[in-house]
């Protein structure tokens, strides 16, 4: 899957820059090196204006409801991201965003209010610098798993990128009402993620990491989608056949994270966006 | 989370009046006392207002359909409380409010008809002068508990105001329809709510109070999703970890119930049903 | 429920025809006699805008796809019923309808072709003379109970109607695709349905018949709503209290098809239709 | 059901150009000889009109999202077939259409870039001379079967065209994702299929085949309907009862793939394509 001229050609209509990438530094271990040509931004107001498409997509795709949140790196200061001001992603303006260092100060000269669970966003890019796109959210279909420690394990392609396990957080703050507000457990929840994409927190929700917000989005989609199908599948008590390693090492790197597929699910999200959004109706 | 310039600077763009309120008295024995910035109607003419969104809300967010209602006290008369018509709350107007004492006597000059149960209302408002708001509805997700004499227990943060327990109503007047109407079932019904926020009706729904509309639609929202949740886990017989005491009652007062995400909930719903209902596009 | 002056009154912006009518004589054995004020139609062309009304309503309210069907009984003829010719009840106009006879000959002079089920409808209007309106449909909460032959039994207020029971038809005229489309497989349908109100078709669908349109589409949604809830709490293999047979009885007569709930449903039907479907915006 | 004047009237109003044409050669063992009158394509351009068509109904009915696709033979040259470029069935336009050679080799004189799933397309058309239309994709409902080796078989008259059996693929290539993109598993694939509708592809999704782009679609939806109901079932362990193969080799020929049937469909879906999707409304 090579970046030619005729990848490029397609895109012509597009408005966003793209970039030839490598492929991320998560995939050393793939036999499979795969160059990328996708959407990521280069400066900060790119960055801006795509966290603030990903809180549409999130909340059009009912992936986010009212609380939850999602950020980027800033690509020109790694030690910085953008978020929302504490509001609903359904709402979210590029006026809305503000950049906040990786404790979770507020850069941004403003009077904005920021989330109070921006500590979780800080805390992972600081501990995950190969990653740039945090996600935290609470649909339902992820709680089951959690408060029944069963693992989610990935069922289909598209849930391939669970493959390395998804640990489940239960070491809350006492008397914090399960919120993840501070610098101390920030530093526990970067540290029960470690290296991977994807934990629950009991009774809570989920936090996910990743290279970018369109793989960020596409595995928050996907690991609703794969959740609500492996428990649909575990209701029965029949034996259920995973992905194995490999299977999903590779469906990962190419059938959903890969350039193709990963520029199709964008392109959808955002095509439904406009249709759905009437003030997102004429976004570049 | 005190009430700072800030946070009344970032509603700066809000249009209702807003109030610092000490922390509601159901919070008494809690040991994080919150002060609460919220919008709370102060005068007739706020309430009735709020109530017609509320209504909205409900419908929109497919709480309620064509049966089930929602009233809130008078600020400024505590003996009536405010409630639509007999229509359904997706086309509720502020024409269609009625002032209703708390024996359900109708006190607005009229020939509008009323709702049946509107005696539900009174007889809550009665027995809990600490409470503002009441809901009555009958979504499907707490039949199933209702019917099996399953308790419905937080398994989320956000079921968090659930952990007081929801006992299940089951003393209907023979012959009535399982309706509550006589001014006696509405006695019953106080009295078996209690100081509890939720409960059951057998085969029928559930009954909601709360501070006022914003914690009352919040609930109603979560009943759904945490009974929903319950239930999809309790299928797989697996053993639950349900919060416990301590964790449930700080979530509710500060993830919950806090000024921070229930702000951001109304202001979500409110954004919902304006895109979503045309005669609603301009409310203020 | 007396239909008073009021009643009337709140009924002033309405623009449909209102009678006040007395207790349906499948309410002969009811100790509570019922007066009833609702919409039912007195003449051919009422009669046809409000099958218009309940095909799109069913539509948008997810009970009907493609395929099945609605009808209603002529009121200046008893011996013919309204019936859209074979196209979506999302796309059924006042155009559409034909006027058929009981046993399923088009009265109307057309070139429009009808359903092949048309034979369904005639054949229970000639069996159930007290009854003016049949659905058939497929929705998916019923198919379950109709090939394990469980019974569908009522466990909410509004699944009240089921009290009677809903048999389960399983007598399909070979090599017709599991159709009824012959005189004689539609007098086997009516003599199975009986004096029900439901029954099932296995692996199929079912049937519904009620006095007028406004039961017919009550009955169609709440008969859905029944069988999901009903089937997810079996699931759990917990024991199900269902409606005793006198609660179910006053509640079909209070809670569901009495005046005050049917019209406000109905009235909500029609504001979603009127939302949510351009073309029928200004219908009177 | 013969094709009579009358059939041809009542499509009066109807734009596509129709056929009579004799009952597929699938169903020569029928004892049902049925003659059909729909709406085939004749051209090149009337074949791409449909696909595309086809594209936004199988996203509008949320059978498709980003991923997945649809494809038809070219009526005037039989070994190529129509599908979109690399984008989701959502957005797809006339001018995003590609001519494929049978190989997989695109034919049309562009820089677009195709699917690179196109192969399985191609490698069922080869095998399957009598069928014109196939269909890859991963909606929800089908992977619980697939992952548990369990078969999917018919509970309703509408799901009746999987009497055949729906085998279940596993047999990927290592190392390419679980996608299908190589000509040797092209050919695995067509000969798994066999002379089947419908396979599954484990921790994946499912490919169907038919005569032509409505009962594909007809076979995409009423698959995914009739697992979501079989899969609903088997969770309470009940024995069900399927469709014997008589009833659903009838239901498939008149109840599902009639001309009666599968012409009411597709003017519903294209009613609601054009209701729901801005850029369709206009469509002829």
């Amino acid at each position: 899957m090579p970046a030619t001229q005729t990848e490029l050609a397609w895109h012509a209509g597009a408005s966003r820059i793209r970039r030839k990438i490598m492929t991320d530094s998560s995939f050393r271990a793939s036999e499979t090196a795969v160059e990328q040509t996708i959407n990521v931004p280069r400066t900060a107001q790119e960055a801006i204006l795509q966290v603030v498409m990903a809180n549409r997509i999130l909340s059009n795709e009912g992936i986010l409801d009212a609380l939850g949140h999602v950020s980027v790196r800033n690509p020109v200061n790694t030690n910085t991201f953008f978020q929302a001001r504490s509001i609903s992603p359904f709402e979210v303006t590029p006026e809305d965003i503000l950049e906040i260092d990786l404790d979770g100060n507020v850069v941004t000269q403003t009077t904005l209010k920021p989330y109070g669970e921006r500590i979780i966003h800080g805390a992972i890019l600081k501990a995950r610098p190969e990653m740039n796109a945090v996600f935290h959210g609470h649909f339902a279909a992820v709680i089951p798993f959690s408060v029944t420690n069963t693992p989610i394990r990935p069922v289909t392609h598209v849930g391939s990128f669970l493959y390395q396990g998804v640990p489940i957080y239960d070491d809350y703050e006492p008397g914090d009402g399960m919120l993840i507000r501070t610098k101390h457990e920030g530093e526990r929840i970067a540290k029960h993620l470690g290296q991977h994409r994807v934990h629950l927190l009991r009774g809570h929700g989920c936090d996910i990491v990743a290279e970018n917000l369109l793989r960020l989005v596409a595995s928050a989609l996907h690991l609703r989608d794969n959740a609500t199908i492996q428990w649909q599948t575990l209701l029965s008590g029949k034996e259920m056949k995973y992905l194995s390693p490999e299977e999903a090492k590779t469906a990962m790197e190419i059938a959903l994270f890969g350039a193709s597929p990963i520029d199709r699910m964008w392109g959808y999200w955002v095509a439904r966006v406009k249709r759905n959004m009437p003030d997102m109706k004429d976004w570049k």
